[in-house]
């Protein structure tokens, strides 16, 4: 059976959401985590350790995809367990100049992913008997490339599947995969654990992988297919950059290709560490002015002072303010 | 045993992650979403019942503790499925005017938190023999409320805890739980499915539950224990807009109390519906300004042409350009 993963990775985090001491030491909340973890999993004095065997890709990925090119950014934290933390790189760019360039990013369990990205080089995929083998490198369309990285995916897993479940480790692995080949149009597709993908398309043109709430709502908001590339790219970064200041699991340094459409090559890839003065003013200028805005917004008055805005008014009849319970026997409903 | 709840919750949205049809169908990734849940869960065919039958909050409620006050705010979206939303206000206030107030929010479970609600108020914890019960409604500080309040998680874990397990559905609850008592300050409480709970600090000044990702760069970065309470009910607001934006499970109507400190009871609690004008110039002003804010940042620039924020430069040692794979045969490493 293929199916039934559910991500290692997410589970961890939620057993981590109360705030917890070193697992394994028996206090406090620590020692709750630690027990909520035993009920969850058969292997019960293994968790710490099993936690340090499994490095996964808490991470962030995002790609758009726009009329003008694509546009990819990936970090490159690695974790297993909170205090063990490493640099992995999870951007991998395939590139036949004048003929097909790739990008792929994955998040998850990094041995399964490294797999992957080690396989996907030779995997062949045998559509009809005695015809030539698709790989990524003659693959007449970029769905037929996906389908050759659903392929690797399915031979990893044939081959680590199920003892990574015998020691209770979801096959947890997710990518983000686009690109252009010659004679077709770009495009962009994000990859499961199953080996199955969806494509973007115009209502829905960039795809995150990993951590990706914290730097959904500026993509939301700037993100249409019309965005021009050097836009998308800045807005990325503002992207990664909200993810970076919310979250541990993410972090430098950050992956970024450019394709511009029908290019068949990028020269736009470029590595971002702390000292680069693009992303430093960004995240800068980004912080300052997103508190002027703030502080520029008009305070809510609760005392009844003239405002065009007031807070406090007459809700319609599903919206009324509550009522206050003052007693033991006051009813709720 | 009463330890174990990872959530119901997260594990839905996560089964929802890859987007899918109508669980039951049998066609592309929606048959695909609905297999994987079989793996994961013993009763096979019952994975859409079961969806519906449990009601649950993923809903976004965020509370601030600031030397000026607190500051609660709650959302109202409730679902069983993304094709069975409810409206359910998840704010309760208790106030005995001059003596205390306490405000409680509340994400998880629908028939466990409403269920705790209403055992709450008369929930007694019996310290010791022939001493007087403590409630709510008598306790001389907030963490015997809270003590009190994890007491009623308790009970009906003790109650609901086995048949729901039974069924499938872990115990989850998570509530947040803040006010003053005569005679000492404010204090505010995350309070967890095991009753157990942690309080806030000056270093960690709000917690959130349910959807709290999207909402949280805001808070990160305007939220210190210094922050006026208008402004922080200003910060609150955006926060939520920026969840609702992002996330389809938190939905208006909002519930907003606001409390000085030491007034020991408050007038300032409101219901903001579409309608509010304040809310609304919130909403709107927030996105335009952060447009305007993003389109005043310098795009990065790729041709080498002048600028004091390169994006293109050399990296450290660790921070070369990624090389490109051209070749079947060429190494990652």
């Amino acid at each position: 059976m293929f199916w039934g993963f559910c991500a290692f990775t997410s589970r961890v985090i939620s057993e981590l959401s109360q705030p917890c001491e070193i697992p394994g030491r028996q206090s406090g909340a620590g020692s709750l985590a630690y027990t909520r973890w035993h009920t969850d999993q058969p292997i019960a004095a293994h968790h710490p350790v099993r936690l340090r065997q499994f490095f996964h890709h808490m991470t962030y990925c995002v790609a758009v995809k726009l009329k003008a090119g694509l546009v990819f950014l990936s970090d490159s934290r690695t974790n297993a367990g909170l205090d063990q933390i490493s640099t992995f790189r999870k951007m991998i760019v395939y590139e036949k100049p004048g003929d097909r360039f790739m990008c792929l990013l994955s998040a998850g369990n990094l041995s399964i992913s490294q797999s992957v990205r080690e396989i996907l080089q030779v995997e062949q995929l045998n559509d009809h008997e005695g015809g030539e083998p698709i790989t990524i490198w003659n693959a007449k369309s970029m769905f037929d490339a996906a389908r050759v990285l659903g392929s690797a995916v399915r031979h990893v897993y044939n081959r680590d599947g199920e003892s990574l479940k015998r020691a209770g480790v979801d096959f947890n692995v997710s990518m983000i995969f686009g690109g252009q080949v010659k004679g077709e149009g770009m495009r962009l597709f994000q990859v499961y654990s199953a080996g199955n993908f969806i494509e973007a398309t115009p209502e829905t043109p960039f795809f995150q992988i990993g951590e990706s709430k914290y730097g959904k709502p500026v993509l939301d908001r700037v993100i249409t297919p019309d965005t021009p590339l050097d836009e998308a790219a800045k807005c990325l970064l503002v992207s990664m950059d909200s993810t970076l200041k919310s979250n541990l699991s993410v972090g430098l340094p950050l992956d970024m290709a450019v394709y511009e459409a029908n290019a068949l090559k990028s020269d736009k890839i470029t590595c971002i560490d702390d000292n680069n003065p693009y992303f430093q003013m960004v995240r800068r200028t980004w912080g300052q002015k997103l508190r002027e805005v703030f502080d520029s917004i008009e305070h809510p008055t609760w005392d009844g002072s003239p405002t065009d805005v007031p807070l406090m008014c007459e809700g319609s009849g599903r919206s009324q303010p509550l009522r206050k319970i003052s007693t033991p026997k006051d009813k709720l409903i």
